[in-house]
This record gives C-alpha cells, structure tokens and sequence, in this order.
C-alpha cells in the first residue's frame, strides 16, 4: 500500500456499467515527510473518503477486492484513512 | 486508474484470436493540467472513445474484466470517458 | 499493450515444463515514431512473430491468457503484428 | 521479493473490514549493501516482523496469498525474516 | 520475461509456511550485453539455477505458477537457464 492525500475528484458519465456509482477520486501520493511524491492517480473510494484526506490505497489487481463486485475493472483503490504514522520503535 | 488522451489507433490483422473485433486505441498519458506524462500506450476500447477524448483507463491483469470475454489477453483498456476532473474540494 | 520490434531469439532448454515448446522472443520496446524506448524483455510468441517484425506485446499476469495454458508462467506475450499505425482522427 | 527494513507502523481505523486486525508496516527498500533503495512502501505483517528487523516482501496481487483470507486488499506483504544474505558462490 | 544472472542467495528462517522449502536467490537483472541493469531481486528457484547461471525470469503474480504449490506467495521466480541469446535475424 501506499500512502496519498485526496485532492480531487473525476467525473464520468460514460463508463463500463459496472463503474456505476462509483466515486473517482484523485489521489496524490505521499512521501512519509508529507511531500508529494510520483503522479497523481485516479482510485475508486471504498472508505468514504474525502478530498484533503490522507488514505492508504492500493494499486494493482488486488483493487477489485475493495468494492463490492470483485470483477469490476479498477486498478486503484482507496483503502483506508490514515490516523498516525509512526516511525521508528 | 489514469487519465489520458486518446491520439490514435492501431491496426493489427495477425492477432491473438480473442482480440478479434477489439479496437486498439493508442494513449497519451495526460498530467492533471492537460501536459503529456509518460509514453502512449495501446488500450482497448470498451465505451466507445474516440481520437481526442479525454478517458480512465487502466492499467494490468483487471484489464480482461473490462471487455466482454475475461480471459482476452489485453493489460489496458479505457473505461470511461471523463466530463471534468474538480480539484480542491 | 505497448509496440515493439522483434531483435532476436533466446534459447533455454533447461526450462519449466509448462514452457517446453514455447517461443522465446526479444522485444525492443519502441515510441510511436519506431525509436528504441526502454530496454528489450523476452516474450513468448503467440502468434507466429519473426525478427524485425513491428508487434503489440502484453505484459504481467494477462500474458498466461495468450498461451495454451493458462497456467505456464509467463510474464510477457506477443500478441498481434501490427500492420499501421495511426495518429490523430 | 525484494529486501527491505521495517522503520515503522501505519494506524487507520476506517478502513475496508477484511483489513481489520492487519498491521501495516512501513519497509524501506534496501539495496544489498543495506542503503536505502527507492521510496518507503506500506506492507502487511505476516510474520510478526518488528521495526528494525531486515525482511522479504512481495509486492502485487499475489500479497494476499500470504494473509489469511486470500480476498484481503493488500498490494504489499512481509513474507520473511531475513538472517543472512549470501554474495556469491 | 527478463534476463538475469544469480548472484546469490538469502536465508529466512521464519517466513511464510508455503515458502518452506523455497531457494530465494539474487537475481542481477542484465542487458543483453550481460552488463549490469536495474537493481537486484530475490527470486525463487524452479529449475535448480547455480550462483553464476544466466537465467530467464519472471515477476508478478504468474510467479506462484512456476512453483508447485500455486498459493505460495512469490512475486519472482527463475524459470529457465539460458543456453544462449541470438540478436538479430
């Protein structure tokens, strides 16, 4: 997982059907300083989360199994809302 | 999911026959702001996009699951076609 | 699916089983206007691809879809000859 | 697989259910030497890896193999505790 | 598919039930000259491969496909041993 900040969203209307409803969000990542770090990308929300939050998402063929029909076409997925990062022991 | 700028097709005779009927759409990676980003890729279609539209596609294995048979050997395909991106909140 | 050339042949005899009989062919990655664009990978040939010839190549866990098996670990498939290229509308 | 070193902990209490009960672990990546490689990432734990220990970890859709329900969301897991890395014959 | 050489191996005691068994070795990633390219992984042995052998591997999640058990949870595995590579027509 990686950890971003959501600073937007994307709106489409057409779209594979099994998209339908989903929420677009745009997802900075995040070095752990807090500076942004790579590309933005675009991941589907399964936690309800909102712009100016920081997640954990994930990328890749694991994302179908964060929304509800695991054979929906999405390679990014938020995951989770960040309390605290916690470094060293 | 990324964002991106449909700038051409691909014509291919010779294919893998599951890939029979696919149209082949060359793809701009674009940056939020519109710029290019990263090298044009070939994803199938599966809403209909066309030269110049601005599109989500993704990217790898969840691939299949956009098109109509799931075991089509194809690592990206557009999947919506994007009205506005709102950044900010 | 990105485009490549076809620059040559690598044999291994001591091999997994499932990948007897298999093809291996390097792939030059290319950019749009037929430069070399990253370094060249190995793919298994599905569809009857020689030296020189211009492919379209998928990689990651799709590439098993191309094969006979659907469970021979490969990681990078061709999967069509490109006959044209075509930029803009 | 690739080498890294735990150097911390993410909290997120929303998050999807199946990651419930999950530590999530920050790994530096290390090159063979030990210096830091490429940017931190955030794994699961599955082998009750601490901060300071030197670990395998799998990246990708094969990361919930390695956790107990194999639908888990999860791009990135510990896999081992390293004793010793061996250079050369 | 890439080309690589081993380089060396990794110990891990405590690791991953399914990966009891499993030889993790260092694969240097190579260029088709055999110089040096990218960083060094940790793949898991199918083939019996030697510190020294030239190798073709892959990475991702058709890796499981090459060992015997296809839940184990590996994201490299050498696949082959390489006899020679032909440039060219």
């Amino acid at each position: 997982m990686l950890v971003g900040k959501i600073i937007g969203t994307v709106i489409a209307t057409r779209k594979d059907e099994k998209l339908v409803g989903s929420k677009f969000l745009i997802v900075q990542p995040l070095a752990l300083d807090g500076a942004p770090n790579d590309r933005p990308l675009v991941a589907v929300d399964t936690v309800g989360a909102g712009v100016g939050e920081r997640v954990l998402y994930v990328t890749g063929s694991v994302s179908p199994l964060a929304v509800r029909r695991n054979d929906t076409p999405v390679d990014a997925a938020v995951v989770g809302i960040i309390d605290s990062i916690d470094l060293g022991g």
